[in-house]
């Protein structure tokens, strides 16, 4: 039995802070929940602090080469050099807590492997969905389930953009900057903005959840910068709404992942998770459909993961445990490209204001099996001479679908494809 | 390191039969899980079934006694014989897994006492929200919060019947009948309209949650049966969703527990819950609002959560690791009266078409200090001479309501007190 475990925390930025002060004011719940005393140790911070100057450091050999140090939390987010640091925690026998999608998505196979050596823990809980436990359940809870669908809003900036655009009938680029102005957005939002942030939390998410490697390349991408008020007009018209959604599918062996817009039906319960919240539904073959919503970010719901992590982890070193790995050890599965999707589709193009424009398109359509469900053509604007079409398609390949689009735009009266959006239902 | 675990199963009925296909079908992921063999033994039913003649008992010694089972798992239901069962077989230092709500609520507190002092594992996922992972996020993953509110749909089958009634403007017995039918109610279905299944349920999560010991019998219960489709109607027409929640919070140190019809704003996710399904929704002070939402019954969902249950216990057992005991050690709180509560009420009355009778009736309410929001009053109806009066409150004490409600029915004009139904928001 151990007198005590220390900890070493690098990153006081937001996340970081909000874990400092959580450890700091419940360090009695901590102790008694883990079985022995929990003493941070050693900070990593390089911009000055109002924090006791003897628990900083500049030097990350304080924590890295510290011999009172068990447990590193890393809350320096980005890839460099948070992925070097976690990977020789580990290979110095340390165990790891981090709220790091970036690295546990690109790094996660290589780093849990160490871990796995190493006879240490690596634990992410914090990495997706902020405070809402989703691994745990993943892990533990559902172990048992084989996943057949993740379907996730796992990025609030994204999320609160949407639900003002569908809301208030604002443009992207006036909601974007409303999100901004409320600290939901970053100054340069790409990163949440063109999906990549939800990407790594997928690529994670699916691989947990699956029991498999998911690489955050293999994971087709696409942000929310080219959805327009109209989309959501026509959505609503139709009987959806519009979210980022990602998507991860078991199907024949093989694994569907995608980050994308989605039409998903109104009275779908993902459909009115508004705001900033996260959730994240999954379907398992016992189970069910179960649905797990929160707050996908923010330093007290991100510590609350962390401080949960640190706690599981300080069990197994105070109890002397042997770390449980691979309670289902990975499988490798083969990740199909999105060419390969089957799903139904909404189009927004505009046309020049002229007789057998729609008589084309069809065609066009039609000559790759792709059947239309709805159409919807909206009176010619005078002033351009152009007129909106609208269409919905049943289920089609999007490989095909793909090459229609390529051959309309050839068209001399289509002006401009504005968006294509797939449907999940 | 065991060698292998021997599994003891009470009841073979619909929860019994799928746990029993689980084990069957997934035997090498809980093996591969646990580190090392799981058999289940045998199985204590007496009434005849199609399974291997050589695993069923009649004889509850077979499981009680038997030096090869090292987990019992219960799920015969209802209080008795099951309390004594497992309660037996924690003295006897076997571990036990049930689906039991109804002993866990009762004796929920003694059994955890005697499995801690054998240093054996009780645990009791499946008891609320069938395979909803809820007892292991909030014993776990939120184990560092304050929990402040549970607010919880935890029976299916009241949501079923409101669900019909609020879209459909079904009355309460024609609801229920489509129910039964549908095997969503039993033929004597007053455990689950009456509300004391969801009472066991809040008990366990309250105790859970807010580590202490919360009884049935300090709950405050109110059914369904006395709701009309007119509450439905003036609910929707005030913004309203009327459901059956299972209230706990935590106000100054004392609990306050309750199961009761309220009304629910219209865009509380809450609100939008249909069907069977359930959904439980905690505040935590770091991580902030959560929904865990789920099938809350059935035979493969609760499978799910006993599966989940016996692996992490085989776990311990297989890794002779002392099984974790009061992350958070219960601490005594009292339980709030119903009549100290405080909230907004809706209230629809019968009266007699004469003048005066709002005045009487506001006069009542005005002398305890309980102030009017709205008041909808309905014109007479004809034939029997009598008007709707639908009045929303203002935050009242429930203790001054009830001495306004029984002084109203002494009016002569009042004809039926209709319903009253507290309002959450």
């Amino acid at each position: 039995m151990k007198k005590s475990i220390g900890i070493g925390l690098m990153g006081l930025g937001t996340v970081g802070g909000g874990v400092f002060k959580a450890l700091s004011e419940k360090n009695r719940i901590v102790d008694q929940a883990v079985g022995c005393p929990v003493a941070l140790r050693k900070i990593l911070e390089r911009r000055p602090v109002a924090v006791d100057p003897g628990l900083i450091t500049k030097d990350v050999r304080d924590i890295l080469a510290n011999p009172e140090i068990d447990i590193v939390i890393e809350l320096l987010g980005g890839e460099h050099p948070a992925y070097e640091y976690i990977k020789e925690a580990l290979l110095s026998g340390r165990h790891v807590v981090t709220a790091n999608k970036e690295v546990l998505a690109k790094h996660g196979t290589e780093l849990l492997a160490i871990a796995k050596d190493k006879g240490v823990a690596l634990q992410f809980e914090a990495s997706v969905g902020g405070g809402i436990p989703l691994l745990l359940p993943l892990q533990h809870g559902l172990l048992v389930n084989e996943i057949s669908t993740i379907y996730a809003i796992i990025n609030g900036t994204t999320n609160y953009i949407l639900t003002r655009m569908s809301q208030e009938g604002m443009e992207f680029a006036v909601a974007l900057k409303k999100a901004q102005e409320l600290g939901y957005a970053e100054a340069d939002p790409s990163n949440d903005v063109e999906g990549r942030d939800a990407t790594y939390k997928l690529a994670i998410l699916a691989s947990v959840g699956f029991h498999t490697t998911v690489k955050p390349e293999q994971i087709y991408c696409e942000g929310i910068s080219r959805l327009a008020e109209a989309d959501f007009r026509y959505a609503k018209e139709l009987g959806y709404e519009i979210k980022l959604l990602a998507i991860a599918k078991q199907v024949n062996g093989a694994v569907e992942a995608r980050v994308h817009p989605v039409f998903i039906p109104q009275d779908f319960l993902l459909a009115k998770v508004g705001g900033v919240y996260n959730a994240v539904q999954v379907e398992g073959d016992l189970v069910g459909k179960l649905i797990f919503y929160g707050r996908g970010a923010g330093a007290q719901p991100t510590s609350s993961a962390i401080i949960s992590d640190v706690i599981s982890v300080g069990q197994s070193i105070a109890s002397g445990k042997k770390i449980p790995f691979e309670m289902r050890p990975p499988q490798p599965k083969p990740v199909r490209p999105v060419s390969d999707l089957k799903t139904r589709y909404y189009l927004r193009m505009s046309v020049a204001d002229q007789p057998g424009v729609l008589a084309q398109i069809a065609r066009i359509l039609g000559d790759r099996s792709i059947s239309i469900a709805s159409v919807i053509q909206k009176e010619a604007d005078m002033a351009t001479q152009t007129a909106v079409i609208v269409i919905m398609t049943h289920p089609a390949r999007e490989e095909f679908m793909q090459q229609a689009l390529a051959e309309m735009k050839k068209l001399p009266a289509v002006r401009e494809i504005c968006n294509l959006i797939r449907v999940e239902e």
